[in-house]
């Protein structure tokens, strides 16, 4: 049974991408108030990503949620082409969708994003979980928006673990290193979740067995699986893959409580050197319990409850087309 | 009673420094070979620091033992002044100790780096616990280096745990960038002991009381701790301080077996952005158990057993002036 979560509208940010299409099976299936979904370009392009969204939508019964297309873009940047050997070359491990009879709304993911922020003033969650580019691009036209907006959770980074595209640079922030570092600048509130926690959340053979042997969502959803199973086997020395986005969703969700999430001084590195992309995230008062320090506003989460696989995993298992 | 060692002649490089005096001192009762020891500015002038060494060992009954005042400045900088909040105004807790008789050789640091290397060809351990500004000098001036050493370990860098200096840099590493980067790029091999397993080698209150209970020069190096504790409790949370230099001299030794360090790529940032003077170490093979690599050659010592307190306490109270 979905637990009902008090989290209220949620707007998403997303480049979907296999993880990203779990999220949205994940948010529907948790019932979450989904207002807007914009995307963005980063495991595939933004307009890729948002038809994968409307098609993924559509497939877990919600095809009335608003998508809107996001910058192609990273800030100063050009689009470099996305992870086609992560996600398949269609972003969702080459599985054909059903095409959704829905269409991106025309405005842009900055503009639903301020449009959604003013509509629930003080009571939009912003969920981001590809590169921050709209995030950033809603901000310059609407300084306001920090202001109106609850929270923001963000999948993204690495605090105390290696990257994931360089030895330091996880792949969302790396792909837009100004929007990050804007976003991180704002004064809103902001949970990060990265990759000390997110390559710890896994589905092992097990899942990805018992989604291929459920209801025809899930069946679609673990055919995606395949893919990134085949991308991760060699990364984690044995047939899984790690939740990234839907870790974030969890969290923003209140459905994971993270255990370990210090509110402490972050930045970003937008140099041209070697640790272009690292989230530089300051624990120096790790011995002291990370005590509040002035200034300091962001949440990054180190730990959280071991088993969310199996939750995903069930949530998941939930939904019918 | 000390372990014989079998690590061959023993160039140490060093900048003392109240952890670094604790290192001539367990390097003493160790039974080490010292053949030789150069200074750097770091927490202390490269000349302080040849004083403090040369008092130190004439305390610990070595003064025997030639010094050599090596770089005042770090490559294409300026020496900033040490850290007399850490080590004191003189660098050893403000401790007067007796003046040895002896006086620097005269050659610089580097020069004496390569007359050892070429005298114990092939044989020469180089023990390295401040910045890196004499080492490199040394390969600048005498590119054969690499091959005439056996070895070289580095106190120094910081992989899944803060900095010490920033949020990501370690001081030794941060107090000459161009240094390291050129010790790190040589064609030698390097054990890089940072502040993964220094910070967690400690002294605790019951070895500063056995240490001030104890012979002459224990008392001499225990007056020192009562300094360095001073620094080191509000970080700790609790009466203690990190071990930094001596579990460096204790890993060149072999008297400790680090339990997990892996051959991996390593880099300096040596950037002006955030990240300056991080070390970069490519562990994102971690889920395989760190696989070979080719062309890496640093060793990056991430776990060592615990109890090295206890042993070095042990060392320190072995030696009798």
């Amino acid at each position: 049974m979905p637990r009902p979560h008090e989290t209220g509208p949620i707007y998403l940010d997303c480049d979907t991408g296999i993880d990203d299409a779990l999220t949205l099976g994940y948010l529907v299936a948790e019932g979450a108030d989904l207002v807007g979904v914009g995307t963005v370009s980063g495991n595939v392009s933004a307009e890729l990503g948002a038809r994968n969204t409307l098609d993924v939508l559509a497939l877990a019964g919600r095809a009335d949620v608003s998508v809107a297309v996001g910058a192609h873009d990273p800030i100063g940047g050009t689009f470099q082409g996305g992870a086609p050997s992560v996600h398949g070359a269609n972003g969702i491990g080459d599985v054909e969708l059903p095409r959704s009879p829905a269409a991106p709304t025309g405005e842009t993911a900055a503009a639903m994003l301020s449009r959604l922020a003013r509509a629930h003033p003080g009571r939009l969650h912003v969920l981001a979980v590809g590169p921050l580019t709209n995030l950033a691009l809603a901000l310059e036209a609407d300084p306001e928006l920090p202001e109106l907006v609850a929270g923001v959770t963000i999948m993204g980074g690495a605090a105390l673990v290696p990257g994931n595209v360089t030895a330091v640079a996880e792949a969302n922030i790396h792909n837009d290193v100004v929007a990050a570092a804007r976003v991180l600048e704002a004064p809103w509130p902001v949970t990060v979740v990265g990759l000390d926690v997110t390559m710890e959340a896994r589905f092992e053979q097990r899942h990805l067995d018992a989604l291929l042997a459920g209801p025809p969502v899930a069946v679609a959803l673990g055919r995606m699986l395949e893919t990134y199973f085949r991308y991760y086997t060699p990364v984690l020395g044995r047939p899984a893959c790690a939740l990234h986005d839907p870790l974030a969703a969890a969290v923003a969700l209140g459905a994971v409580e993270p255990t370990l999430a210090p509110v402490v001084p972050m930045e970003v590195d937008t140099t041209g050197g070697p640790g272009r992309g690292q989230t530089l995230v300051d624990l120096r008062s790790r011995y002291l319990g990370y005590p509040p320090l002035p200034g300091a506003r962001h949440r990054i989460v180190l730990e959280v409850p071991q088993g969310f696989g199996d939750d995903l995993a069930a949530a998941l298992l939930r939904l019918s087309d």
